[in-house]
C-alpha cells in the first residue's frame, strides 16, 4: 500500500538510526528537502480557485439560508493541506458576506477531519526550515483569526472522528453537533507540539482546567459522549439518523431573524474577542518554536516511520 | 377572555397585513400610540411606594436574618412592568443596608417570573419610539447594575417557570434553588432581541459556549434537570417539598457569620465586577438598537396578534 | 486523649464564657500568648532542612522522571504547619529545576491533608496579633505563588479527605486524581474566614458560580463523585486499586516529550497568570483582615473548645 515516495522516505529516515539531539534539525532538513524534490510530481496541484465555487479541497453550497462548507478530501480523511487552509479562509470570507443566516462546517466521508496534514512539514521552502515554520505560523494564525471574527452563527456538524486542529477549533464554534461515532483527539505532546485554535484558553473555560489538560497535555481521546459531558459537543445523535435530525434542526434555526442572531452572536463573542486574538498569537508563536525543536522533528519522523510500517 | 383594548389592538394590527420593511417603525408608532391613549384608564397606577414596605408589585419581608423579595403579580405570571423594575431596585437597595445575612428573590403563584412585560413596549412617551428605547435601556442597565453590586449572598428560589430576564439574571445570583416544575426559557431571537442580564458573559462561563448558545441564540427551553446539569441551577427539589426543604436550608445559611459571608461574596464577585459592568452596558446598548429594528417590532406585533387569538 | 497543653487551653478558654464582641481580640491575645509560652517545649522543632532531602514534614523523592512530594504528618492528618508551608515552597523550587517531567503532590496515611493547622494561630509573635496576621498572609501569598508559577505539569494524587487550603489549591493543579474515599471540604465561613488558593477565581471558572458558592460560602462538603461531576477532580478510582492505577498512568505521562509538556502547560497557565497573581494578592489581603476579626477569633476559640470536648 505504500507508494514509492513514502517507501523512500521511510528507508531514508530509518537509516538515520537514533538521532543525536545536536544534529536532528540539519538531518531533518537534508532528508525532507531531498524527498520533496523527488515527489513534487505526485503532489496535489496548488491551483488558485478561479470562482466562488471553484474549490479543490472543499465543496461549498448555499441552500435554505445555510452556507455549508464541506471538507472534501475523504480519501485522506480530510487532512488539512496548506491549500485547504487557504480555501477555508476564502470560504469563510464569502460566507460572512452572503445572504445566509447560519454557516455549517462538516466533512465528506467517514472522517470529520484528521487535522493538519503532516505532509505540510515536508514542503521546505528555499528559506529553509525556519522559513517553513514561520510561514506555517502566519498561515495558522490567519486561519484561526477567521474563526474568531466570523460574524454569523457557525455550526460544526461532526460526521466522524476529529483530530488536532479540527478539535481545538470547536471551542470557537457556536454549536457543535456530533454523530455518536465521532471521537475527539489532540495528540500534541506526542508529536512534540503544543495546542492551537485558542484551545489553551477555550478548553479550560469550557470543561475546566483539569479536563482540558487531559486532552491538551496528555492526549486523552474523548468519545462523543465524553465530549458532550465536557461541554465540547452540544448534542450527540445516533449515527444512522444523524444527518437527517441535524439538518431538520439547522433549517429551523435558519428561519430565525437573521440580524438578531448575528448581533447576539457578536455580542457574546465580543466579550472575549480581544483575548482570543492575543491567545491565537501566543499559540502560533509557541508552535513556530516547537516546529523547530528536536522533540517535534523526531516525533514527525517517527510518525512517518510508523505509518510506512503499516 | 379578551378585554376591549386587546381586541382593539389585534384588529388594528391585523389590518396592517404583511408589513413592508421600510415603514414598519412608523406604523408601529402610530398604532401603539393610538392604542395606549385609549387604554390609559385601565392601566395599573404608577404610584410611588410611600413606605419601606409600601410596594405594589412586590411583597418584601425580613425574618430570621433573611430578607425575602417576592414578585407579586401572580395573575400576570409575575411579568416585570416598568414599575416592578423600579420597586425591585428599591428593595435591593434596602436589603443591602438592613441587618439580614442573606437575601432571597422568589415569585408568588405558579410562575417564578414570565420576564419583561411586553406591554412595556406600548408606553410610547412624547419623545417617540427612540425615547422609549432609550429610557428602557437606561432602566434595564440600572436594574442589572443592582444585581452586580449587591453586597450580600443573593439566592433565587425558583418556584415555577422562568422566562427572559428572570433567567438571564440567574447567572448573577450566588445560589439558585429550583422546583422540579421550573423551566428556563430565553426566546430572544424569536422576538428579534438580544441577551441581557450579563448572560452573554456569564452563561458561556457557567455552561460552556455551545450550551449557552442553545439558549441565548436558539431559544432552547431547559427543564429544571437540564438547568442543573448545565450549572445554572444549584439544586433541584421535588415540587411538593420544595418550599419546606429550601427554607430549612436558607435558615441554616442565615446563621453563619454575616461579615465572613458578605466579604467572601464580594471577593468572588470582585474578580469580575468591572467586566460585568462593561458587559451590562454593551448588552443594553445593543438592546436599545434592537428595540428600534423591524425584526423586533414585527415580532412584538406578531406576539400580541397570537395572544389575542388564544 | 488530651495532652496537658490542650487541657490547659480548654480550661482557660472555657472560663472566658461568652465573649463580648468588643474585647474579643484582647482576650484572644492574652489567652493565646500565655498558652503558647507554656507549651513551647512540646512544639515541633523549627529546624532548617540541611539537605535536598532533609525535609521534616515532607518526603520528597524522584523516580521514573517523576518528583513526588508527600505530605508526611500522618498522625496530624497532614495539617499544614508554618514549617510545612516553607518546606513545600522549597520542594516546589527544587522540583521546578530538577530533571523530572512531572511533579506529584500526595499525602501519607489516611488523609490527603486537613488544611491549615489551626495551631498556627497560636504562635503570636512579639509584634502581637497584627504581626501574626501579616506574617501569615505574606507566607500564604508566597506559598500560593509557587503553585501559580510552577513550570511543569503538577498533579494531585488525593489519597483521602482534603480540607481547606488543600482543596482550594486543586484549581491550580493540572490534573487531580482521587480515591473514592476522598472528600472535599472548605469550611471558611464557619471559621469566620474567606477563600484562598485562587479559589475565588478558579472555582467559579471550573464549576460555575453557584456550585462554587455552595462550597466557598456555604461549606458544602463534596464526595469524590461530586467533585468529579463539578470538574474539580479529573478522575476517581476505587480505593483498593487507587495507587496502582494512578502510578501506571503517571509513569506513562512521564515518558512524553518533556519540553512539549512544560511549554504547553505554561501556555495554558500564561493566559491567566497575571489574573491569578492579582487574585492571590486580594485573597491574602482579605484573610489578613479576617484573622483580626471577632468572627474569626471566636470561631477559632470555639474550634479548640469543641476539640477538647471530644
Amino acid at each position: 500500500m505504500l507508494d514509492f515516495v513514502k517507501k523512500a522516505k521511510w528507508d531514508a529516515w530509518s537509516s538515520l538510526g537514533s538521532l543525536s539531539k545536536d544534529n536532528a534539525r540539519q538531518k531533518y532538513v537534508d532528508l525532507v528537502s531531498s524527498l520533496v524534490s523527488s515527489e513534487s510530481s505526485s503532489q496535489v496541484k496548488d491551483t488558485t480557485p478561479d470562482s466562488k465555487h471553484g474549490y479543490e479541497t472543499l465543496q461549498v453550497t448555499t441552500t435554505d439560508n445555510i452556507t455549508k462548507i464541506m471538507l472534501n478530501r475523504p480519501e485522506k480523511k480530510n487532512a488539512i493541506t496548506t491549500q485547504m487552509y487557504r480555501e477555508i479562509i476564502q470560504a469563510l470570507e464569502e460566507a460572512a458576506k452572503d445572504d445566509s443566516v447560519i454557516t455549517v462546517i462538516t466533512g465528506n466521508g467517514d472522517y470529520y477531519c484528521s487535522g493538519n496534514d503532516l505532509n505540510n512539514f515536508t514542503n521546505i521552502p528555499s528559506g529553509g526550515i525556519e522559513k517553513m515554520a514561520k510561514d506555517g505560523a502566519v498561515l495558522l494564525e490567519n486561519f484561526v483569526k477567521h474563526f474568531i471574527d466570523f460574524p454569523k452563527p457557525l455550526i460544526a456538524v461532526v460526521n466522524g472522528p476529529a483530530v488536532g486542529i479540527s478539535v481545538t477549533l470547536l471551542g470557537l464554534f457556536d454549536i457543535v453537533y456530533a454523530t455518536d461515532r465521532a471521537t475527539f483527539h489532540t495528540p500534541f505532546s506526542e508529536l512534540g507540539q503544543s495546542p492551537e485554535g485558542c484551545s489553551s484558553y477555550m478548553f479550560p473555560k469550557i470543561m475546566g482546567l483539569s479536563k482540558a489538560n487531559e486532552m491538551l497535555l496528555f492526549n486523552k481521546k474523548l468519545t462523543a459522549g465524553e465530549a458532550y459531558a465536557q461541554g465540547l459537543v452540544t448534542e450527540v445523535f445516533p449515527d444512522w439518523t444523524f444527518e437527517k435530525e441535524v439538518w431538520i434542526r439547522l433549517k429551523a434555526y435558519a428561519n430565525l431573524p437573521k440580524n438578531s442572531l448575528a448581533l447576539s452572536k457578536q455580542l457574546i463573542r465580543g466579550v472575549e474577542k480581544e483575548k482570543l486574538h492575543a491567545v491565537n498569537c501566543q499559540e502560533c508563536e509557541l508552535l513556530r518554536e516547537r516546529w523547530l525543536s528536536d522533540e517535534c522533528m523526531n516525533a514527525i519522523m517517527s510518525f512517518f516511520g510508523k505509518k510506512s510500517k503499516l
